[in-house]
C-alpha cells in the first residue's frame, strides 16, 4: 500500500489504475501546458467579477440578425445540400474571391490562389509552425508576444529568440545563436497592428527593419493581422505583406505570410480566418489542412461571405465607435487612478492596454490579491514572454466592459496597486 | 537565360521570382503530398461522369430543415451571443453530455470529462498523431487503411508497420522492428466497422487480438469509428473501447482512444466529431485543441446537439434504408457484370465495396481507361497501402449513386475490366 501511494504521488501508473500515458506521448507533449488566460476565462462566469482579462469581442456587437439571414439563405434553394456537405480544403471560393478584393484594399494585389481559409487565425499559426519548424529550429518572436502563438509553435519544439524591431542585432548573430541550439532560424513572427498583448502598432520603419532582417536571414515573416481592422485613430500603416510586395514586385516573390481573421470583426464562434501568401506556401498549407481537418465548416464560410459582402464596413464602423469609447474611458481612468511609477501603452486600436508596474511587482500575486479584495480580473504579463520575464507587467482588455465598469474597475485596480 | 530555365526546371528559386521555400520548410513538409482521392473529387463536378469515387454522404439525405430550425433557435433568445462567441476548447457541454449517453448505449460507460469535441474525426486523427508520434516512432496500421489517417500521421514523420489482426506476429517482433527504425511503437490504428476503404468489419476476435497485442506492447489503440452507426445487417460488434473497459473495469484504465464523427450521420460540412478516452488523453488533446484552433465552431456544436437530441435515431433509420438498398444494388450488379477472377467484399454497412482484380491489373491505369471510354470513376486502391502495394485493388462507394446509376455504372466498369 505504501508503494502504491508513493507511485501515485510520483504520477506513475498502477496496474488497473490507468496507463503511464506520458511515456507513450511524443516528446512535444511535454511542452503543452494549460493557458493562464484560458483558466482565467472561467472567471468571466462569476457575475460579481469585473473582468478586463479575456481578449474577446463584445457579443452585444455581433451582427446576429445578418448571420441568421445568411444561414437561412445558405440552407435554402440550390445551396442547401452544399452548405452541409464536405467541401474543398482551400476554402469556399466566393469568400476567397471577396478576400482578394479586401487584400487589394490593404495594398496587397493577389489572386484567389494566394488565399486559403483557416479555422481562425489560430489555426493558421498552428499550421505555419507545422510547416516551418523542425525540432530545435528557431522562431523569432517579440518579448512579449501573443501567448497563443507560443502555444501553437511549442508543439513543434522550437527555440525562441527575441525579435527586436529596432534592428540592433545582426543577422549573423541570430543565425549563430540558432545554430548553437541545433537548428536554423525559420521565421520572424509579429503582430503588426494593436498587438495582443501590448496594443502597440509597429511603425512602418519597424516593419521595414523586420523585412530587412528577414531578407538577410533568408527566412519567412509571419504577419498576424488579427486586429488589423480595429483602428480607432491615426493613419493606417501598410501591412508587412504590402511593403514586401512593394520591394519585390509581386506576392509570388515575397517572404511574408499574412494571417487574417473574422473573429474580431464579425464573430469568433464561427472560426473563420485566412492566410494570404505566395502560392508555394498556400499549396503546402492546403495539403496540411486536408490532412488536418479536411476543411473549415462549409456553412460557416458561406455565412461569413454573405455577412462580409453585405456589410463589412458598416459592422466595422459600429464596433470601432464602441471600442474607441471604451479605450478612451480606460486611458482616462488609468490617468486618474494609477499611482506614479506605473506606465501604460496608448493603443490606436485593438482591445488591449499594457501596464508596466515598478520592478518588484508580481502580476500573478497582484491578480490573486485583486480578485480577493476588489473582484477585478486581468491577465498577468509573464505568460506572454517566451523567456519567462515580465513579472511586473499586465494586460487589460477594454473590449467587453462598459465605460462605467471601466471607471469603477480601474479605480479598484489602482487601490490594489497602491496596496501592493 | 539558359541557366535560368535550367534552374526553373530544377524547381530552384530565382532572385525576384520567388523564394526557395522548400529549404525553409520543416522536414515533415516533404511527406505532405496531394491526395489522389481529393484530386478525384474534382471529377464529381462533371455531370456526365458516374462517380463511385468520393466517400461522401448523399446530400439529399441531410436533415436540412432540422438544421435550419436548430440554427435559428441558437441565434435567438439567450444563446444568441454565445452561439457566435469564443467557447471552451473541450466543446459545448450539452453535446458532450449527449455523447455520454450515446457512448453508454454502445457499451462505453464514461463521464463528460472523457469526451472532447473535434472538427470531425479527421482532426482527432491529426491530434492523436501529434500527441503520440515523435519522429521515427512507429504506428501500426492496416494494409490497406484509411488514406486520411496516413496523411494525418505523416506530418509527424513516423514509420508504419502492418497491423495483422489475426495476431501472427509477436509483440517482440513489432518492438524490434520499431527499434531498428529509431523509435518505439506508439499505437495501433484501426477502423473497426465498415472500414474505409474495404467496407470490412473487424470481428470481435480480431478486436480482442488487437487489444492483446496493444497490451503486450503497452501501446495505445486508436479506434476510428466514423462509420460505426451505418450498419445495415447483422449484429453490432462492441467497440474496442467497450471491450477494453470490459477487461480493465473502467475507461480510466483503458488504452483505447475512440474517434467518432457526425459527418456520416448528420452532416460533414459542419465539422463536428468527438474523442472518447481516459482523462489523461483528453486533457492533453484539449490543450492541443486550444493551441491548434481554440475550439470547434460554437454554433455548429449547438446545432448538432439540437438535431441529434431531437432525432438521431430517426435520421439513422432513414439513411440506413437508402444506403442498404444501394449496397444491395451494387453487390447485385457486381455479381452480374464482373468477370471471373475479380473478388469483392460484402460489407454489413458503411459506404464502400473493395474490389481485388487479378494480379497484373493496375488500378490507376484502369481509372484512366474507365474515365476515357466509359466515364466511370472510382479510387485506385494503392493510395490506401502504407507500403505502396495494392495496385490491383480499387474502392467503390455506393453512397451517392442511385440504384439505376449503380447498375449502369458497374456494367460499364465490367466492360473496362474485361477490356483491361
Amino acid at each position: 500500500m505504501k508503494n502504491q501511494m508513493q507511485a501515485e504521488a510520483a504520477g506513475t501508473a498502477i496496474a488497473g489504475h490507468g496507463l503511464d500515458w506520458p511515456h507513450l506521448f511524443a516528446t512535444r507533449a511535454e511542452r503543452m501546458k494549460a493557458s493562464e488566460i484560458r483558466e482565467l476565462l472561467k472567471l468571466l462566469d462569476q457575475p460579481d467579477v469585473m473582468s478586463f482579462a479575456g481578449g474577446i469581442p463584445d457579443p452585444a456587437l455581433f451582427p446576429v440578425a445578418a448571420f441568421g439571414t445568411a444561414l437561412t439563405a445558405a440552407l435554402s434553394g440550390d445551396s442547401k445540400g452544399a452548405a452541409l456537405q464536405y467541401s474543398v480544403s482551400d476554402g469556399y471560393r466566393p469568400l476567397r474571391d471577396w478576400l482578394v478584393t479586401r487584400m487589394a484594399s490593404l495594398g496587397v494585389p493577389c489572386t484567389t490562389d494566394n488565399i486559403m481559409i483557416t479555422s481562425g487565425s489560430q489555426q493558421a499559426l498552428d499550421y505555419l509552425g507545422k510547416l516551418f519548424l523542425s525540432k530545435d529550429d528557431t522562431a523569432l518572436v517579440g518579448w512579449p508576444t501573443y501567448l497563443g502563438a507560443l502555444q501553437a509553435f511549442n508543439a513543434y519544439e522550437p527555440n525562441y529568440d527575441r525579435l527586436t524591431p529596432l534592428g540592433n542585432r545582426s543577422a549573423a548573430d541570430y543565425s549563430h545563436t540558432a545554430e548553437t541550439k541545433g537548428g536554423k532560424v525559420k521565421f520572424a513572427y509579429a503582430s503588426a497592428d494593436f498587438a495582443n498583448p501590448t496594443g502597440e502598432t509597429l511603425p512602418r520603419s519597424a516593419r521595414e527593419n523586420i523585412l530587412d532582417l528577414a531578407h538577410e536571414l533568408d527566412i519567412a515573416v509571419i504577419e498576424d493581422a488579427a486586429y488589423q481592422s480595429l483602428r480607432y485613430d491615426g493613419d493606417e500603416v501598410p501591412p508587412m505583406l504590402a511593403l514586401d510586395i512593394a520591394r519585390t514586385g509581386s506576392i509570388e516573390a515575397t517572404r511574408t505570410v499574412y494571417c487574417g481573421s473574422f473573429s474580431k470583426t464579425l464573430a469568433p464562434g464561427l472560426r473563420v480566418g485566412w492566410v494570404c501568401a505566395a502560392k508555394p506556401v498556400i499549396s503546402k498549407l492546403v495539403l496540411m489542412k486536408q490532412a488536418g481537418d479536411l476543411h473549415s465548416a462549409t456553412l460557416n464560410q458561406m455565412a461569413i461571405h454573405t455577412v462580409a459582402s453585405d456589410g463589412f464596413e458598416a459592422q466595422m464602423a459600429k464596433i470601432r465607435q464602441t471600442y474607441r469609447a471604451r479605450r478612451d474611458a480606460m486611458l482616462a481612468a488609468l490617468a486618474k487612478h494609477m499611482p506614479d511609477g506605473v506606465s501604460w501603452t496608448r493603443p490606436d486600436g485593438g482591445m488591449y492596454i499594457w501596464l508596466t508596474l515598478p520592478e518588484g511587482f508580481d502580476g500573478a500575486a497582484l491578480l490573486a490579491q485583486s480578485l480577493k479584495t476588489e473582484r477585478v480580473a486581468f491577465v498577468p504579463g509573464r505568460a506572454f514572454f517566451a523567456d519567462g520575464s515580465g513579472a511586473n507587467t499586465l494586460r487589460l482588455s477594454f473590449s467587453c466592459a462598459s465605460e462605467a465598469t471601466i471607471e469603477e474597475g480601474i479605480k479598484r485596480l489602482g487601490r490594489v496597486v497602491r496596496g501592493g
